[in-house]
């Protein structure tokens, strides 16, 4: 058996470790054009700013151990070329000295990657302007850095873009993020990057929303960002992180189906229309788990999965590769952002049909010291209680919740599940009620209508003359230092005693901080004969929509 | 409605809180015999070591709160004495004026606790002998440590004396644990409790198992605390931690079902034998939820959801209770232990067929600073893979992984499921292949035969004469730092042109230092005809097993 693997980073290396354990008679070729194969692509902003010291310490397998250890036929600076498949070979350019030859196979695997999207923009070519990928571009950045920057400016608001602002400013850079939608870290629901917006305004960030470079020009000092808006930002370091193209070229020239967004199809088998031909990673087109939809999902942690599985079924086990969820986690300064499966928005491209909680508890027993706080969404179908997606942002804790409601996505479970959770409890570690079971308690009185809930942004959306009458629920001082425009303060601790201030004839809408107390009101004026409903996740969740109200 | 509820902390308060927000109309009666409603229990240690500074941050709410925010009618100092079923009322003495009465019920609720156990041995009642239970317990014991205590004495190896052991020695107290087992712990199995054993001498304390108290001997000092070996410790301080009994003389006296090891009897909506009459909390049998065994678990998760569900059902839901899967986590210093689902020795007791993997990762990327290593131990079904318990032991990121695995049995997941799991991963919160996939890679690979193993106790079991051929793989530097007894020392890099140093016709068990490397040493030598099994979890394994070693 001929295996070629093109591609050394996460899905080629991991397949070609998995196809070694599988197989130590077959002849395994890695092909990678540049110098290094299985580096630690997500490290690579934590060099630039110091974190990780050691430049070697992002090389986690180098080629002499692949070759020793698993006896690869490692070729670094091989640039696979183009794919005969009448004939099964590739061919390849040996890049240091320009020989090209052919190499047969009787299974080629493709782990191409997804490159980093450099816009046609006049000046895009000049020194100080970069794309971070590989290790060679962290060299370059990192050498310009030491140099002396004192201003950058990172265009795209996504997470590479973020987790390069953190780095930045630890090495003393005035950064600015300049991203073109009009929120940052796009596959969240945009209320939930609040917190994220608010830490980087904290840490000296400059966030620039809805805008984009339509040029970079050179002076004396370094360059220009010429924004659309006319807005002109001078730096000495310009990255561009507006996201990557699937490196399907090979594949497209070889006649293998490629998706509308460049993703090379695949079958559940990570086959492409080639039953010769695997490819996984970065450059494929994946299901998403929960939508059932094509997708393009660039993660190390599915392309290590994918490598796995293509390896696999190449030596005769049939395994499937079930789809991807999204789970992704970004850390920025000392906050974290998580989400898992869809989110409001991409479940109203499709319309799918889904309600939505809010809670804002701490993640762990708020009498032990150092309780961190954070915002937790959770979608989930409005008949079944099947639960489609996931966010949190916040301090400690907010990976390990998104982690059990990822497992919770992949089990198939329901917001009445997490009612039901029995999770690990000691006064430093979490609560007896966790967040994950109030995050169920809620949505399940939801949907059993105990607990009718309105969001906040209906009613912000609704004509003032239309709207519900306003009751926080709050301490009069809770109230005084803020409160959603028009309500009317009747704490909850007095609601009982005077009800005859409130409307028989209009909508209630109560809340209070974070919903608990407005539950327990709504629950009152329920019982009380009222016509009343909970603002979910409480003046938290307005604030988290209108953060500058 | 007349719902009375007696017992007013985890599972009662839940209990009562619940009741309320179903019903405006019921008169909720809570009986609590101590001052205290709704205390923080699980912070008592940490307010007597000085974490907790502040007492009143463990009276997580007051009387005074449950009455006007749930309008609950609230009895502290009240000892509900008797309950006639027939009558349908208790006898309740107020025990500041001891004044007795009788309240008429329409349901009732016991959710009377547990107990500490006090041995009947000479002394126990002596001045500096406690238990720890509440917060007149807690203030006694800070009193007495505030007073100069330079030794104390803690009896019982289980989660509160080993929190009790930090929190004094934090205090600077000489602390000795005296555990009548074999090992601490004892949910757990014993080698897992190996780290913990460690960190505790790390630390100071002194560990002393198979031991017990016999007898209080009062000195000029303080007391001697005598033990069956002989010993004789002297301490200003004593407390015992060597269990829990349910509270049951109320049910008892009144005719319900108790189980035989003293738990009050409910059906699965926790209701007694008598249908107006339902029992929640640490009083209470469950069902296990992996063997479906009766058990008693006291825990507060558990006693919080139960006290929602009883209230559930008096208010005409029918909710059912899945049973406990006894997910705990304990801090010892700076280690944690966590454990879900059924131990080994559990399997074992009742006879379930069972398969373990051991594995040592690091909690999130190694190549990011300040990853911390853990022992994770997962049980399954040898058959299908479902997963059946799993413990972990280590630093950081142990409470994620055991919460992860809490779920993955809720749901019924197997170890196949753990493969695919799509956790979150940036590199200062996991990997890309997470410990939880590579516990299922190495439960998946045994399961499909991939990947035979062998358990490092029954190598040790097994007469040297008979034992398999054993194969370090490790470098010549770890095997020079130790290695198993008799081990042959060849790398696993070179292992594939020094095939003919080993033995054809004798079993070969190969090992590293964690699995991974014994793993395709194990792929190579079955691959080119030997007979070999990789020991689970490598060197790292075996000294759990033999820490001494």
């Amino acid at each position: 058996m001929n295996l070629l693997i093109v591609g050394g980073v996460a899905g080629g290396a991991s397949a070609a470790a998995r196809a070694r354990r599988l197989s130590e008679e077959a002849h395994i070729v890695l092909f990678e054009r540049g110098p290094d194969v299985s580096f630690a692509n997500c490290g690579l902003p934590y060099y630039l700013g110091g974190e990780i010291a050691e430049r070697e310490k992002l090389l986690v397998a180098k080629p002499a151990l692949l070759r020793s250890r698993f006896n690869l036929d490692v070729r670094t600076q091989s640039s696979v070329e183009a794919i005969d498949r009448t004939k099964k070979t590739v061919r390849v350019r040996d890049l240091a000295s320009g020989r090209e030859y052919e190499e047969p196979y009787d299974k080629l695997i493709l782990a191409t990657g997804a490159a980093p999207f450099r816009p046609a923009i006049p000046g895009i070519d000049l020194a100080g302007v970069y794309t971070l990928r590989n290790l060679q571009d962290t060299d370059a950045i990192k050498e310009c850095v030491d140099r002396g920057v004192k201003q950058t400016v990172l265009l795209g608001g996504g997470f590479i873009c973020l987790e390069l602002a953190e780095n930045f400013v630890r090495r003393g850079i005035a950064t600015t993020v300049v991203e073109k939608n009009g929120q940052i870290l796009t596959p969240f629901d945009k209320e939930m990057t609040t917190p994220i917006v608010q830490e980087l305004a904290d840490k000296g960030v400059t966030l620039l929303l809805g805008q984009t470079a339509e040029a970079l020009e050179q002076t004396a000092d370094g360059l220009i960002v010429c924004l659309n808006s006319g807005q002109r930002l001078p730096a000495q370091l310009v990255v561009f992180g507006v996201g990557v193209r699937p490196e399907n070229k090979l594949a497209f020239d070889a006649d293998l189906e490629v998706g509308p967004r460049g993703g090379i199809r695949v079958n559940e088998f990570l086959q492409t229309n080639d039953p010769d031909i695997y490819a996984v990673g970065d450059a494929v087109e994946v299901n998403d788990f929960v939508s059932g939809d094509p997708t393009q999902v660039p993660l190390a942690g599915p392309a290590n999965r994918q490598g796995r599985i293509a390896a696999d079924n190449i030596f005769g086990r049939a395994v499937r590769y079930r789809g991807t969820q999204g789970t992704a986690i970004v850390g920025v300064f000392d906050k974290t952002a998580a989400m898992t499966g869809a989110s409001e928005k991409a479940l109203r491209q499709t319309n799918r049909p889904f309600r939505k909680i809010y809670i804002h508890p701490v993640h762990h027993a708020g009498y032990y010291p150092g309780a961190e706080g954070m915002s937790l969404k959770l979608l989930f179908d409005p008949q079944s209680g099947r639960i489609l997606g996931a966010q949190a942002v916040g301090g400690a804790g907010v990976d390990k919740r998104i982690d059990v409601l990822a497992v919770a996505i992949q089990a198939g479970m329901t917001v009445f599940d997490l009612e039901e959770m029995e999770l690990a409890y000691a006064p430093q570690y979490g609560s007896a009620k966790d967040p994950i079971n109030m995050a169920g308690f809620v949505a399940g009185g939801l949907l059993r209508g105990d607990h009718p809930q309105v969001d906040v942004e209906a009613v912000l959306a609704t004509p003032t003359a239309d709207r519900p009458f306003l009751l926080d629920v709050r301490t009069p001082q809770e109230f005084a230092s803020g409160h959603i425009p028009g309500a009317v303060n009747i704490p909850v601790d007095e609601l009982r005693s005077r009800l005859s201030e409130l409307p028989r004839d209009q909508k209630i809408a109560a809340y209070c901080q974070v919903g608990q107390r407005g539950y327990l009101a709504t629950r009152i004026l329920l019982q009380a004969g009222f016509s009343a409903a909970n603002v979910g996740g409480g003046y938290k969740t307005y604030k988290l929509f209108q953060p500058s109200a």
